[in-house]
């Protein structure tokens, strides 16, 4: 008899007919003998829609009324599941996160995790309820003014909310039940040999998700990390149940059992490359190129400096977020008389593509496997980055299919 | 300087344009040096949509989760009615019902209002700050489990949200903004004559409700009725601003100036005539007739009862809503050895007219000149009710608009 936090992610609860079929998967794991939470995100598009109703209101809006309109979604699809399981002869109630409480921080539309009161969860344990629990919202402490406001913790915060919750009740597993059967070596619609992980290592997944791989929330794989959740994730339209272990586990990196060099790769077509050509190389400069961009709340990925023709200054290449296109040429021609570079070039015509493996800590070599391979394919590697336990390389953008596909293979990681 | 209380109802608030409209309304008034609490329903058709998830997942649901459902709508107006007046420089913030709190009794679905803790709502006003909150929402007791439950007060319930916190804040004035510009002497669609009328008491007003007018929850009148709060009744639409006065006003019987003798018409469709031909006429046979229909929870309206064609039995005829006609029917039928009747007759072809005046008080005649006016058209009285202020009468279906124009005339209603 374990205690379980199931959550569904906005595809798994898209409609009435969807959250029934949700509820028999609960159903199914109480019939088993275990404890379930369950906690649910909006129906996908609901967010969206909100999220439309509060800009076209006004762009610079407040972000604590933000809260307010946006955490209705989980509020509606937390009732409905309720009823559903209810519908099966579950005895299921629904508490919003003012009512458990869920205490957040006051960041409005970013909150993060102040405290989880576990009692009320514990207490319907031993009465034979099964809560559920609309992911993403949270609650301020209360005040003497009032009884705490409604906050929400980021897009894709309901994973976050799932692993908060299973870390306070020291839960057995926490399935994050999502429109794919788990994580996948790449992207299977790009890579046809991609094959299902079985297991990962949280670190690996932090990397991952960081770079490109959209199936979990990072702040949640942080998390999971920190409390050592055990987390799996699975497919809701897979009619294997959690218990069943159909889908990829995130796991502490010592308990897996053989560490591959690469567990998988991961793209990024979110990048845009800026190159400052004819920089004075003089100690200083990256500084006051930098600044900024940092004040501007751009974030800065890759940065490679190389020297320029003339043999006397340098080269600045580095990447930002494609949707900062805009502010950082801004920045950067508002600067130009102090930072003194000759031209500034831009291209979105670019992909990152990162290996990923806690096996490169004791395997040397992966890099120089990467860059062979992809020489051999004739594809030009413009900016390289490394951490101990990946490698991103920025490609064109053309060739992203090819890069995946040989690098799949270069590693080991085909399917048989 | 005074409080007022503005409640903006479905079509008012039906888009984010809609919203920013009913927000200038506000500033307005505060401009005026008014303080305002604002009242909002929920984006017109999106309570519907709302219930129509809770049937489609069961027909036979736990009416607490229900409330967590539809009370979702009010949560996002409230929100986007804050930004909208943040947006004009107003400095407001919503307030949902567990935030108050606005306590009701715990019978879901249709709660009453309990207790209301006006003290936040005033410290908003030493602050400058304009209170938005949700209508239609209450919370119940917090207890030792929870921090209380959301509960809803009936379709329709915003407008008596919106009358409940002006008698908590002895409001100066309640201002319910809604699709038309006020209370009409006739359904104006019906009768080309009919004139808005400029005061009506309260009690007029409750009968002219629950008579089938749907400007307002009948439920909202009478606590009006028993705070003595000044309502007004008036349109989104119109250019002229509440402290224009420029609706219907809904006042103590006492202070209207000149008592017409009738100051309004009403009729309503919704109704069906049964009638139980040959019943044996010995005590207690109406009693044994409505209870199973009152068993049943049918509400039972217009009685008559007249002897039948061999002049020892009599026919008992009498109304319903006509949404009960099929469980109406099988309550009787199955009734039928018990109560000995011969025929049961059912027709849906009949409208319900009535009259009301608190003028009906003091002048006699009143029905006589009904009768009289409506025989001369041709036209057949089946059923009479009355009470004090009202008379109603069921005729054919067909004649509504002849009924309605004519006695409109009859009584003086028509515009000059």
């Amino acid at each position: 008899m374990a205690v379980l936090v199931l959550k569904f992610g906005g595809t798994s609860v898209a409609n009435p007919e969807r959250i029934q079929q949700a509820a028999k998967k609960v159903k199914a794991e109480i019939d088993l003998g275990h404890k379930v939470v369950v906690v649910v995100s909006a129906m996908s598009g609901v967010t969206n829609q909100l999220v439309d109703y509060v800009r076209s209101i006004t762009p610079s809006y407040d972000p604590s009324e933000y809260d307010v309109v946006v955490a209705s979604g989980e509020q509606v699809t937390s009732g409905l599941m309720a009823l559903a399981l209810q519908q099966l002869d579950v005895k299921a109630r629904s508490y919003q996160g003012w009512q458990l409480p869920f205490y957040s921080t006051d960041k409005h539309e970013k909150a993060r995790i102040d405290e989880i009161d576990a009692n009320v969860l514990n207490d319907c344990f031993a009465q034979g309820i099964t809560p559920v629990v609309p992911g993403f919202q949270g609650v301020t402490r209360p005040t003497k003014e009032d009884r705490g406001r409604i906050t929400t913790l980021g897009r894709g915060g309901s994973d976050t909310s799932a692993v908060a919750l299973a870390a306070a009740l020291k839960a057995d597993r926490c399935d994050i039940y999502t429109d794919v059967n788990g994580i996948y070596t790449s992207d299977p619609r790009l890579v046809q040999k991609a094959r299902k992980i079985n297991r990962i290592a949280y670190e690996e997944m932090l990397e991952l998700a960081s770079l490109g791989s959209k199936v979990l929330q990072t702040r949640s794989v942080e998390l999971a990390m920190n409390y050592k959740v055990p987390v799996q994730v699975l497919s809701t339209f897979d009619p294997a149940l959690g218990s069943d272990l159909p889908g990829t586990f995130l796991v502490d990196e010592d308990i897996m059992m053989e560490k591959q060099m690469v567990t998988g790769l991961a793209h990024s077509r979110d990048e845009a490359r800026i190159t400052l050509t004819n920089v004075a190389d003089k100690p200083g400069m990256l500084a006051r190129i930098f600044g900024p961009l940092a004040d501007a709340n751009i974030n800065v990925d890759m940065i490679v400096q190389a020297a320029s023709d003339d043999g006397k200054t340098v080269d600045v290449t580095f990447t930002i977020p494609r949707s900062d296109i805009v502010k950082t040429t801004e920045a950067l021609t508002a600067n130009k008389a102090d930072l003194g570079y000759n031209e500034l070039q831009t291209s979105t015509d670019v992909v990152k593509i990162s290996v990923v493996g806690v096996g490169m800590r004791s395997h040397a070599g992966v890099g120089q496997m990467m860059f062979k391979a992809l020489a051999e394919k004739g594809i030009n590697i413009q900016v390289v980055s490394t951490s101990e336990i990946k490698i991103s390389v920025l490609i064109d953008e053309s060739y992203t299919e090819l890069a995946l596909r040989t690098l799949h293979t270069v590693y080991g990681l085909d399917a048989a």
